[in-house]
């Protein structure tokens, strides 16, 4: 008769659960807006909007094992966020479920991946959908700014790395990738190669059965995502990123969609970013039902 | 010297109109969020944005024997609200015009059906662009809410029925759609297919000359139009739908244009819903024109 | 670790609940502005702008026992919802709880009255902060319409009513209200008299020791509360409506707060409703104490 | 059954009118922030909300004889834009009627008020309630800006003028209006002496019967009124604004609400505009039944 | 330590300075939503989003003499705007600098054309990106009227003029166009030639070597840019304008991107001017450097 | 002819200068709602709104040497913006100027009060407008959180100390206050009261001829100051504020503005604090006039 204010379709308990969505509301470091701290709330409110059912992969959410633990507390610094976050992660991953977190910033992946990579049996690839190459060792003296993601899993847990959207960084990071040869696409990319072509040659690239998606929702191009705290244009189209997920969500050992900021915009965005994470997890389901 | 704020270039009295616009300020069954009611007074101050020329058509508007007629007024419950309207659009359509009808919720659209169908010589179609099926019987205990107005239309007016854009809704009505034969392209449909194609196998299948377009705004992308009640991602493109109603409106005997929800944007959806009105009239009247 | 979007500081369970906080999203016979559907959550989002601690009662919330139920279901007729609520709220006020109800419109307020007095030993009576009259005994065809509740409570419950801040209603109110010897108090008669000779001479007339109490947010001035589906100009203050609830609050054996439509302004109306709500609490629970 | 979006409440046509409201959506020389050209329109729009009773008078203003004209056509630049505004008020005041002009910015005031002294068979006085002097001969260049409106009027029209809730102003217009007599009330003053107390020193200073009452909106504090062109902090409450029109209106000849700039709240000001529109039909509706 | 609210990455002084940017904060003529006279800062603020590289072309644009000269002083009457706005602009061209103007509206256009014109070696050519010809000869009585900056170009500048992305005019201007072999390119023709083939066409039908390149940025599609004066669907993509700025910026003497309207959404297309902005530099520079 | 988008009326440069203005656009410990980054720059905007004279002091802020420092660079972490912070304004203090620090956020005062201490002759007062007691050592393990600024100016800097307009704090502060007789004045104790009789208790307390004054908008209520970080009912008005300023401003020896979140309005709050940063200089000047 009541209900709590969560997720749709999450009715499962933890227990029971094959997917766990979380919020992480810590947007401290973020350079230009800030408000990625509103995103969760504002994505379980923008669940209501959406049927059950993803007719695609003909999967009914409301069959599915999804529960909804819930927002990490509120800590005043990245590096503690990140250590408590740390700690509510990894027993979900050692429990063999799904991570799902929401964020917040993306500085907030480093936990997720790490925790997915510790209880893996084989090495995972991390990919990432980012307008931002996020390849800095620190940014403004902070180590775990959400501008430096991307080269801590680089550093911290695999180099089977491939980023998908990225268009803007100093030169520094540039040249980063092309000494390091690191495999990005950037929207121009896409476009030239399409984007069923691009997912080919990532998953050939990356040469393992298991990775981590993560999500920055500054990918996609500010007309489909204005609610950002760094919006950079002449992005990927809803389209192109439903692909990346359609196609790697059954190789997902987790997932996150992070840098919405709902402020922003009038729902556009965290509409945007509920759908895509109900994409991802019918196409995981899905892709379990199969075996 | 003073003007009513009326719909722009609605400069003929009803007794000379052939296009006879009205509002119908009703929203009282929308699920997620409502604020259709505001849709109509907001599309006449978009207007005003407009050129009154058609260059695509060689229409002027102010050539054109266009009517506002104002806005229904309101009542309180969505059967007493539909009963209101068929009294006051039945007229319009017994007088020989052409009925243009702004919503308010879509659930507003089955009374123009119904009087359309009743002064045609022929069974005429239904074609409805729309991210949701529409096809529940009843929803919470409403029959006539928003959610079932293509139901409605086909128990009740007739089985010459598409829909173009869906891509939203529970299992029940994908079920039903695929076990009733329902012919219905999804936004991908029309991306693989062009929506030319679609519209000549359209055409084709209704078999009739006749028809009562319907626009839901939310079978266009929320790119497009970001401020409507029930957004879904992934929709159509501006320009389909434009295409739709260049292809259709010569074959229409009526038209609407509802789920605007106009304080959710700036602007940005009432201006390409009247826009797309503006798109429809002209078409309307080139085709007769031509006769 | 993790926590759930609740309202703060609402740490009790069900069973040692004292208050037990409950959201009602629904505002379906709203007459202009909708959208007190979205209150109950935009003031679980505002409680985190708040102390634990009220320092005029030496009140730490953490130490009371708060529940937060979550929210009823979402019903889409007025009658099956104030069904429903019926059934939800009765439980409550059963087991010897305070129901403290989030609408929502305010027509959500008869459901709660009705159980406070069916379980309450003694006649209790009804105070209304509101704009509005509310004594229509329907509108627009509608009983259960959110301008009628008081009429509706005093038929059905109570003749022990009072309504401060009413300034807006049609002639047949004011002359029912005449006539009847309704005991009513304008803003003017308020900034008069003085609030706490009001509140001496309501509780006078009243007569009894229990009392429901109704906080229509738009008994405020909207320069205190912009947000509103109905907002009426020239309205009490801030300060005049915590005086009434720091005196009556003792009294009370339920509470609700109605009638905020967050999506008219940036928080401003849900916060101050968040303040008084913890107002509320903090002046029902020091009394409790002293006894 | 349809219904033009006009003023809530204006059903008379114009000829038996007695009072003739019309907009003039022109904002050319607002000098901070423009947008008072949507004014008229919300104006309507916020009308719907209030009930049709004013209890204070014993009116219901559908009883009344309320003619809404529409609004004046846009035209480019402010001489122009005075010039028709002047063919247009003429008329309305000649056949006898009290105009109320919605405007946009405090410019259009003149031709109002040149009008009504035309056609009085007494020397008028101007009251004006503004945060401004505007006692500019001119103002960057343009002889008729927004800023210089009073000037004008003491200029043209009459000399018998007082300002109240004046409180910025350059230099020149302080000593100004201190060299020449210029009446006018700070909000300190009127905070001070008490607005009632105000007014009367006002009527016997202006020591005739006939007036013509400008409210520019920005006399009022932002608190009440955030929606404007040029907003003043420290300004007149909406009880001492709402005190102004019931006792000034009576004697008024014609009126007018101008600088709500609605973009910039969510109906704050035009609400409280319109209420203040209908206390002064109220109140000169009164006042002529007493007669 | 502090530094003045200016363009990101304007880090040179005048003398030294390659690129002068300069707001025009003026949008008195704007005939349906102004605000264009915010859009400077609002550029300004969008800046500090952006990485100081740009990767296509390999340039870093704190290495390029770019110089922010702050905006214009504000003048009441587009004549005496454009006058000084002359003064303005001239030296700086004269000083063999590019001029970059951040309207404001687009007639503000006019004197940055002349004086490339003007101190140019040879007959420039204009490109013009809009959804409207602005062809008109005077608008509403006011001839240096928004809505007329390309005929007083062609009248008084040059007629090596193509306008890119029109789709808006009334019928006049259309017949003008065609009547004088007006080249333009709809948003139609472009997606059927597709960008770059248009772009052939245009350099050369020109036939020149030297243009100034003016962009209205309502020439964009409103889901890209919906914060506009006028906003016009079915426009231009971004990639589609990115490119036309790529191609064209090497060849120009000047620069302008006028109509951004930031009050009409939250940063959406003053971050997107912004950035087409950088494009233009970099291009620009990039060029330079390989000569 | 072209100017920098500075402050109004800072016409001088920092030699001649006697009150220099810099902004600090730092949030990055807000707690509730974050965006005072944005403050300082919607200050200089707002300040366009106002007059450049002050008619209650006599004063023409073109007279007076007032400079625009700009803003200071941002920095990621709160550590190291109060140490640049530090080093930036000494020198300022060193030149015996005033300094005026516009937040950003509450912890950006203690630099600035420090400061001013040092240079001063005799032992500084401190008074602060503000919500909240900020008396916290460390908040979420953040030592310099805008929280605990006025415990660390206790602390580091004086124990003249009081604070006026506190509602909200945890029960510890309360205490803390009370046993060691910190000095505060609730807004209900100001009303009781009234702020002259306040003001003098508080000089006379203090015992001092040199205060800091720090203003934290929050002090005011939020009908007056919506735009807020974490805003709370019950607070001062806009009245009693600037009669504190009024009266203390001559005794300043360094005043700031802080915690303005100007996405939370429509400019109101920004334009409130500009108008009370400009009562300050007047009430400033004027003393030193009269010297
Ligand atoms: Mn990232
Ligand atoms: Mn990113
Ligand atoms: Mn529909
Ligand atoms: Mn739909
Ligand atoms: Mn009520
Ligand atoms: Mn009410
Ligand atoms: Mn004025
Ligand atoms: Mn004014
Ligand atoms: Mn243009
Ligand atoms: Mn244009
Ligand atoms: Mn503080
Ligand atoms: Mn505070």
């Amino acid at each position: 008769m009541f209900h709590k204010p969560e997720m749709m379709d999450a009715l499962s308990d933890y227990a029971s659960a094959r997917y766990v969505i979380f919020g992480v509301p810590f947007d401290g470091t973020s350079s230009y807006r800030s408000g990625s701290r509103w995103a969760p709330d504002a994505m379980r409110k923008a669940s209501a909007n959406f049927e059950t059912y993803n007719a695609y992969f003909d999967v009914d959410y409301e069959d599915l094992m999804i529960h909804d633990a819930g927002n990490l507390e509120h800590y005043s610094t990245v590096d503690q966020t990140l250590e408590e976050l740390t700690l509510a992660v990894e027993p979900i991953v050692a429990d063999g479920k799904i991570p799902i977190m929401l964020g917040g910033e993306h500085s907030l992946t480093l936990p997720c991946v790490k925790a997915c990579a510790r209880y893996s049996d084989e090495k995972i690839g991390f990919v990432v959908l980012d307008a931002h190459f996020d390849l800095r060792e620190e940014y403004g003296g902070v180590k775990y700014n959400h501008a430096c993601v991307s080269k801590h899993v680089l550093n911290e847990v695999t180099d089977r790395y491939v980023t998908i959207g990225v268009r803007s960084g100093p030169k520094e990071e540039w040249v980063f990738a092309r000494e390091n040869n690191i495999r990005y696409y950037t929207p121009d990319d896409v476009r030239k190669k399409g984007i069923r072509k691009v997912l080919e040659e990532i998953i050939d690239y990356l040469g393992c059965s298991k990775i981590y998606l993560s999500l920055d929702m500054d990918a996609l191009d500010p007309a489909y995502a204005p609610g950002l705290g760094t919006p950079e244009p002449f992005g990927l189209s809803d389209i192109e990123v439903r692909e990346v997920i359609h196609r790697l969500a059954p190789m997902c050992v987790g997932f996150d969609i992070v840098e919405i900021a709902p402020e922003y915009d009038n729902g556009q965005s965290a509409l945007l970013g509920t759908k895509l994470l109900r994409e991802f997890i019918a196409a995981h389901a899905a892709s379990e039902r199969q075996h």
